[in-house]
């Protein structure tokens, strides 16, 4: 006799294990928070009980999806420089009068752990309440120590307190904080000898990231940060080759980087050098539409090459206030010319792979977390097609509906 | 004495009356469904008695917003014609296998008022649900007296049942049906003298429009709809300028039309006839993201002229499967480079304005209509800023909050 905690009917199933993975007029059972059994309903096992039987009303569920990369913590706002710069004020202007990346750090430093939970709730609650289940949040708006450390702090507190799964990414070398102008390797030593173990020491670290870019980080600087990471044991990943190509997708392959994200420069080499190290390629069409970008990604190419694409919101407030996944996946066809599948596969198995959580998150498979969400669609492809609709009709956290 | 049934305080507001016209720590009466007070606190008269009292919570209070263009009724799905060609299969072949439009009026003629109704409530919920207070529903999925006549009554049945003011428009030449391949002219003259009488004596039209292009319908077929629409009084609206310069958006200023749509082919004599003649501007970035075109309308000439610019989804299955009016505003601001004032002012007072209801709608104004939108939001310029994201507090229709 199987004991199940529940069990759900009337269902189909996209279990992303192969394609859409599509199992039609299927059930789900979970035990302890966990996928213990799936298949056509046709084919359960005679021999089962269950504590709580629900009605899925003929919805598609797929997994819990999966935003794999964003800066979801921080303080401040910045659609007072939006509005500047769309009535013709300059950026130059804007960031003599204290603007841009380094207003959100101003803000940041003097927020209290309490004052960024508050101000990061609305973001997370939009991405909760449209079916994400996992979450990346990267540091980089405190560019010190005690500033790095409360806001990767607020990540893991979201991860306790909300039901969602966080993985914290240290990414230190975001920006170049005032006090260090004109001193970038003094800075990446802070990084590397200073912030990382102490952040490490506190288990408020998942991964490490570096913004390698003409105005960001160089490779040298990216790899002296790759180094510390790998001295410690922690994985890597890469904002590269989002304005130029710095040769950093190679780089972070080199150093069997999780992902290498936004890659609209990224070369041949690059390419195959993500393909050999199944490094994912994270693309981040939110930022590259706010930016009115023009050079796409080599989606094409990445696909021939068999490297995994992700696709995940970037949600900041400087290139992408973004907060919808599912618009997302919209703008990863729209704009990058991704097939809705691909989409799909972008914000759950691949997105996955993308933060190390395979083993328990981006399929649905025996096995894995009971994360999953119950769509009101008529065909997996209706999540990628619509603009600006949210049809989930139920979420499923660790087995519990909410 | 003053009787008022509500009052709401501890607000800010844009009226949208002149620029934002901010008043900040501001009260607003109301009194039969109608605003009949509003401004600062402080100036509140001492000799008022009211029935209930909102607290505002420190909200941002804007008119209801207005989507000035929709075919938001219709049934069936085009996911899979999205998914086919983001797989490779060409327009021609999807054609060929019944796809596109046609497709559309397929399953809409196939539906009964009540399934139309059916299909439609998703769609209508995500307006309703982001602060949209007054919208347009055009006909154009029937192509036939019945099928566009129950079209037609869905939408009216949607203004009496959902706390939403609808205006219909009648877009009977919107495609030429299968039966009349071939026979434009034919189906003019269905349109025209069978067609428009029978739904005006049903009081089912408000507006009408055409769809003037290459693709659709000549300039010349355009005026023979338009003279009719004119002999039984109606107000006319067009689709112009989507594709290509047919100089509809000038013959529309002709007849005075309420507004032009798209243009994004829009030529100077254009834009100098719909300044003359008042006619709105409704520029549709969903269309334009999602046809990935690159051809912008001419938004600083029309700002030169003076022509109202309006904003509105375009709502429709194939070209613009877009719910959210809170995303066309940020469209508008990327894509267009409208500022956040002028997309708050082309969802408010000039979407009013293009649907001939500035007298009761568009504005916070003393005898309007009490349709205002409550948000948690720091600023106005964040409603076009964020992507993605819902900053509704409270809605308020006709004077009761839901
Ligand atoms: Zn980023
Ligand atoms: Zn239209």
């Amino acid at each position: 006799m199987l004991h199940w905690d529940s069990l759900w009917t009337n269902i189909h199933l996209a279990t992303m294990t192969d394609g859409y993975g599509e199992i039609n007029d299927a059930a789900l059972a979970v035990r302890d928070g966990k996928i213990v059994w799936l298949g056509e309903r046709n084919a359960l096992p005679p021999n089962y009980s269950v504590t709580t039987q629900h009605d899925g009303a003929g919805c598609w569920v797929t997994p819990g999806l999966i935003d794999c990369h964003t800066h979801l913590v921080y303080a401040g706002n910045r659609s007072n420089e939006f509005e500047a710069r769309l009535n013709g004020v300059s950026y130059e202007t804007i960031a003599r009068q204290g603007g841009g990346i380094l207003s959100t750090v101003t803000a940041t430093r003097a927020a209290t752990e309490d004052e960024l939970l508050q101000a990061t709730l609305p973001r997370l609650r939009a991405l909760l309440s449209e079916g994400v289940t996992t979450l990346e949040i990267k540091s980089g708006y405190g560019l010190d120590l005690p500033s790095e450390a409360r806001l990767l702090r607020v990540a893991r507190r979201i991860g306790r307190e909300f039901p969602v799964r966080v993985k914290t990414t240290f990414l230190g070398a975001h920006a170049l904080p005032a006090e260090y102008a004109g001193r970038p390797d003094d800075y990446i030593t802070l990084v590397c000898e200073h912030m990382l173990p102490a952040l490490v020491a506190e288990e408020l670290v998942d991964a490490v990231d570096v913004f390698c870019e003409k105005i960001g980080f160089t490779p040298a600087q990216t790899e002296r940060v790759f180094l510390a990471a790998q001295a410690l044991g922690l994985p890597v990943k890469l904002h590269a080759e989002q304005l130029s190509d710095q040769g950093g997708a190679a780089l972070t392959a080199r150093y069997h980087g999780l992902s290498a994200d936004h890659l609209e420069y990224l070369s041949e080499e690059g390419i195959a050098a993500m393909a050999a190290s199944g490094t994912v390629a994270v693309l981040l069409p939110g930022a590259f539409y706010f930016l009115r970008e023009t050079q796409m990604p080599p989606v094409q190419a990445l696909r021939a090459a068999g490297v995994k694409i992700a696709l995940a919101t970037d949600c900041n407030p400087g290139t992408s206030p973004l907060t919808s996944l599912l618009l997302t996946m919209n703008m990863g066809c729209t704009l990058f010319r991704l097939t809705p599948l691909e989409a799909l596969q972008g914000v759950t198995c691949h997105a996955a792979q993308a933060l190390g959580a395979s083993s328990i998150s981006g399929t649905l498979e025996v096995g894995k977390m009971a994360d999953f969400i119950l769509w009101k669609i008529q065909r997996p492809a209706d999540l990628a097609y619509h603009i600006g609709a949210n049809s989930l009709w139920s979420r499923v956290f660790g087995g519990r509906p909410e």
